[in-house]
């Protein structure tokens, strides 16, 4: 028997192995970068809800919403749930139900793939400034209910596409924070010249993989749509038995170690999977089949243990997060100055996916994770996100598995950085993002509402909606032969 | 460059081409089929509203509901959309959320594997007995709130399935007369030795190929169930390019005629398809980034346009459907008798799907259909899909394509059936399901709406849940190389 051909590792594979990109090394990026930061004249200062504008807290309900009845609003929703376990609860939710674009433009300098990005401001982030899509709009934003200007590029995205479809996928967002919110990620390449605005560059793959270690650079929009990116053809890809049987691999003119070599093989490695793709798509459906839950939309005045003062709507243990009001100065965006609402989150999440070699191969604890915010029920998440671990640990409610990364052994970390959620909704929330390895998967008992899944895997249900979810898209995303 | 081989025709393509089962002959079935038919002492009539038993009004709202709170309800919503137009109407809609199962197993004899299905009555059929997946059961049947029995071989599907995952995935029903709903699709292949009971028969899948020529034989729960079986593996999915250069082909012995020729590249050719699958994607996001629709529950007695008698609930102008109650008497069920409220279709409705051959490959019209009842906004549905053609075609407003169903030439007719829907809420719910093929599509101004796909592709959509709809999917079923 012939073993099939291994496939021709992408050009996207090439440009995240690639550190130096056309225009600028990673030190020429971080000094504009920062001097973008510095530059802009910006301030977000909090501010009562009587001194906000344009929105108002509904008189019979206390819902939150814009005059315009565009952007977003705030309410309640009851929660009741058997998935993981019977639980209900009530908590406030931001319901968005548009669809906005997170488009970027993809372009070949030197043969190497680079991606155009913007450094951005949003409110909500701890360091204003972070490295966002080529093009990051709501539906609000293009449909210019701000009456500003359209945004740089919008017209690349607009209706059918411009230029060859490397990625479009609505993906969802938080569903803890978001009520059935997504948005449309797309990647296109383009090959005509085009002009690059201020505060816009071209990075290559493994450079934004580089950057992805810096606390804070890369946003959220970012990382979603660049974890989409496939890096074997389907209609190419092989058994991988070539990679499997070397005892290491080069990927243009860069030798793997140990770890990259094993995460290489669970890109393009058929035949090593734990589980088949049959058995895990069964897997998915069995949970969902038992999954019942019943999303109760009710007035954001009357959900139980959230109160509301001046200055906030918070819960009455101070944990979790709160709603705030916000006042945005810029010369920087379409329109000069701005109020709005935010969530403020407390304290540092931690999001970690346990990762080990089975068969030779990478795999991943993946949880499939109910949240009430998804379409379909479920999506697939890391092995641990949690945004309130030290709350959690001190009332002994940690989730499973939270022990590897809690107390992680350095020797075991494969990748630990600090990132923000979008920083348009979310006042100061960030998650401590990690990959932990672990060498004795054996000796782990693997719940029902958990499965193990290679690299690979996981980019073939990213290809479709309702799948992977938002926390899993950022560490898929951060993953690096680098 | 070497070409990829061409994939190894799976097992089940040879169950495909299969016309002599191990068991029974097409006419020996047809016999026992027959006979299963007319042994059983079934009655079913329809009865006033006044005599349902456990199924109740209620008083305010008027929607009809079981009193275990079970089963399924019905009550009304309205509909606004702007998908394919600006819409908006009112109608009844059954609810169902639970999740039930329908399975088949399937097992290897002569190296041929063969189907156990089941002939079995549901109230609403026209010939009462047609022949059903192995098990075909709701969540309320398999909790037992008949307090009948449990289903044979219930067993074999509850929790984690035994045996070997051939398909396992949600799907759809009919999205316009159900909210939200979906069934659990399964194939579980078996090799141990199982007891075949009165009823239960194995076939080949060829065999109910063939049988899906006559009308009402095989029901729907059977028809979506076989449109999952993949024929080729997925990790192992070559170009096919050595059978596209062939004039024609053989497969196991059987000689395939032009149209089944390309019908077979349609399933194995990945290098001349028209739209690419990243393109089909990109096409699907963007139908559903545009589309909004706002379904709002309403009491049942509040839906307008629609009246109640003794007997019926009808919408003024006598189209579309009613709900009626029935009386069911037979020996042969989990309980031995009941009454129940049922859907009843006026006309046989259309469903056809336009095929042409493009670049030398089958390619199919696939239009993206909203309707109230999807989770995920539109799936993938049939070129043209109309419970009420005549009437349509009288008002003026009949479907894009109709043309080519309603005065198709014999010539280009592939395949014509009339078929029933599910007999356990329809009551004499047919459809003719067509397959047409023009033989210039150049020539077809194609909509937004619509989009050629490969055999292969909708293979490939048919994985996940959300995309193939029930109708494409019952042509899909019927799909043949005999």
């Amino acid at each position: 028997m012939i073993a099939a051909p291994v496939p021709l590792p992408h050009k996207f594979l090439q440009s995240a192995l690639t550190r130096e990109g056309a225009f600028l090394t990673e030190e020429q990026f971080l000094a504009w970068f920062n001097e973008k930061s510095r530059n802009e004249s910006y301030s977000v200062r909090q501010i009562p809800f009587s001194k906000i504008k344009e929105w108002f807290f509904d008189k019979t309900t206390g819902n939150l919403a814009h005059a315009s009845g565009k952007f977003f609003s705030v309410h309640g929703i009851s929660v009741k749930t058997n998935y993981p376990a019977l639980l209900s609860w009530e908590q406030p939710i931001i319901s968005q139900p548009e669809i906005g674009i997170l488009g970027i433009i993809t372009k070949t300098f030197d043969g190497i793939p680079h991606f155009l990005m913007q450094a951005k401001m949003e409110p909500g982030n701890i360091n204003l400034v972070q490295l966002s899509p080529t093009l990051q709009a709501t539906k609000s934003n293009f449909t210019q209910v701000h009456k500003g200007k359209l945004p740089h590029y919008y017209e690349f995205f607009e209706g059918r596409p411009q230029g060859k479809i490397i990625v479009d996928q609505l993906q969802s967002e938080q569903g803890a924070r978001y009520l059935n919110k997504r948005n449309r990620n797309i990647i296109i390449a383009i090959e005509d010249v085009i002009e690059v605005y201020e505060n816009f560059c071209w990075l290559t793959l493994g450079q934004m993989k580089q950057l992805l270690r810096y606390d804070n650079v890369i946003n959220m929009d970012s990382r979603t749509v660049l974890s989409g990116i496939q890096f074997v053809d389907q209609n190419r890809a092989g058994d991988g038995s070539r990679g499997k049987t070397a005892p290491s691999i080069e990927l243009f003119g860069k030798s793997l170690n140990e770890f990259q070599h094993s995460l290489y093989l669970s890109l393009i490695d058929r035949e090593n999977n734990l589980h088949r793709f049959e058995d895990i798509i069964s897997w998915f459906t069995r949970l969902k089949s038992k999954c019942e839950i019943r999303v109760t939309p009710i007035p954001l005045n009357k959900v139980q243990r959230w109160h509301k003062n001046d200055y906030e709507i918070y819960h009455e243990s101070q944990h979790y997060f709160s709603i705030i009001a916000v006042e945005v100065t810029t010369n920087d965006r379409e329109v000069p100055s701005w109020t709005q609402p935010l969530l403020k989150h407390f304290s540092c999440g931690i999001v970690g996916f346990l990762v080990a070699p089975i068969n030779g191969v990478l795999h991943f604890l993946v949880e499939a994770r109910m949240t009430p915010g998804y379409i379909d029920l479920i999506e697939m998440g890391p092995t641990v996100s949690c945004s309130e671990l030290e709350y959690r640990i001190q009332s002994e409610t940690a989730p499973l598995f939270t022990e590897f990364f809690y107390h992680a052994d350095e020797k075991n970390i494969r990748f630990s950085a600090i990132l923000s959620e979008e920083g348009g909704r979310f006042y100061h929330y960030q998650n401590k993002y990690m990959i932990v390895e672990t060498d004795s998967p054996d000796r782990l008992t693997i719940p029902d509402g958990y499965i193990w899944m290679t690299y690979g895997q996981m980019l073939d249900f990213i290809k479709h909606t309702n799948y992977i979810n938002i926390e899993a898209r950022t560490l898929i995303a951060c993953l690096s032969f680098l």
